[in-house]
């Protein structure tokens, strides 16, 4: 399974904070130990950049550059503003990268598909337009076709692609996590080249014991075939179930990865 | 999810000493214990019916006769002798019961077949011939075809067909786990009436901290299609861990079960 390391995001207080003052160290840290911990990528998000910033595109480049100086690990470039995207996308000097994320909604369809078919890499597709995050899977299939087919119009290929199928909460809507099964399944059918990625958590919102839920929830889209993550690779018990569900889906040669998290002690019975 | 407690088994040496000297307390205890934990049936397996016993058809019928003196829950009747199948339905006054089992050799599917289609109720059918286990999902799901035209031929209705997928060990061979699951895809997608079934302990023989790949592969079959599960319902930890896979395929209303397996304090973060 390929894991997105989710940490560097402005979203999370303490790395807001750090960002805002500059804090080189900080997110230096952070950036080598989701990469040690087995991050595949490192995501760097710099929110609206408050502090001594100038702009969001300087908070951007400055990301790129304290994590590209302490790790070889590629970068996901994540905001929501394409000029944003634009600007890490031209700081960043990797081969692999990961542009996080394009919707159905046509403006943002244009601007972030012309920077994929411009840079190469990987994108970030959410199963979804501008609005709220549809609750049915045909409503996200449509648009993932909309994106799929805008994309390949400009240039972007089927395996650029990492379809979002997007996670509501089970307390709200019980049926919501069958949802995202029968999306990743609908992508999996429609585009077999393409890949699908998520971050499980909010399906256990407003629930007791949310842990627990996530990873027995990751198992079960790994099943119908989830091959990517946004998490946060320092979650030892939630990269311990990645190393079952590899297993399990015949990804672990020899059972190694499995052994190995076993001798950690961090698998729980 | 549907619960077969499967702890009345006379492979178990306990067990089968306690049949094999009519212990009647240890018996009807286990069947209480199994109930009260929330087993949907309690399966019934005499062995060989060695001690005091005549035969394994009078062994059957005294378990029979023990379980339901103590619990109003339905039977699995299992043995791999259609004549005992045949003494333990003839012995049971429930309206409801699993005949366990039948695979895709000839003779077995005539026989046990027939007592399918003259006494009613579910049947448990192995997706095997009279050999080894398939290999290959395509393999296994030709045997669930042969066993199914057979049956209808017999006059059984899809619905009362549980199948069982197999699972052989990862240790053994990477892609078993996978096999598993994508013969329980093809079995739903043949035949949409039938249920699944499967025991899942199996899948971790040979590696370490069997109970987390047991659970973590159970949660992977119930999100491709699994209805039913052959287990210990002692065992609270999966209980839980089945609550959490009701709760993420929707069949938890409002959260109660899983809410349930919280407050008793058995689920694992």
């Amino acid at each position: 399974m390929l894991i997105i390391g989710e940490n560097i995001n402005a979203s999370n207080k303490k790395v807001g904070e750090a960002i805002a003052r500059k804090d080189h160290e900080f997110i230096a840290d952070l950036a080598r130990k989701q990469a040690q911990a087995g991050a595949d990528y490192i995501d760097v998000n710099a929110g609206s950049a408050q502090g001594c910033w100038q702009s969001p595109e300087a908070a951007m480049e400055w990301l790129v550059d304290v994590v590209a100086s302490v790790t070889d690990k590629p970068l996901a470039i994540d905001s929501d503003v394409p000029s944003v995207v634009g600007a890490g996308l031209r700081r960043y000097q990797g081969d692999k990268v990961i542009i996080n994320s394009v919707n159905a909604e046509p403006a943002r369809l244009q601007t972030i598909g012309a920077l994929v078919a411009g840079h190469g890499g990987l994108v970030i597709a959410l199963a979804m337009g501008d609005g709220n995050i549809p609750k049915r899977a045909e409503e996200r299939l449509d648009a993932c076709k909309s994106i799929m087919s805008e994309l390949q119009k400009m240039g972007v290929r089927e395996e650029q692609v990492l379809f979002d199928p997007l996670v509501l909460p089970v307390s709200v809507d019980t049926s919501q996590a069958v949802v995202t099964l029968r999306t990743i399944e609908g992508i999996k059918s429609c585009y077999p080249s393409a890949k699908t990625v998520a971050g499980v958590s909010n399906v256990s919102y407003g629930l007791p014991n949310r842990d627990m839920v996530n990873r027995a929830f990751l198992l079960m889209a790994v099943a119908v075939g989830l091959d990517a993550a946004i998490l946060n690779p320092l979650d030892v018990k939630m990269m311990s179930f990645i190393a079952v569900a590899d297993l399990l889906v015949g990804k672990d040669t020899a059972c190694r990865g499995y052994i190995r998290a076993h001798r950690r002690g961090v698998l729980t019975g």
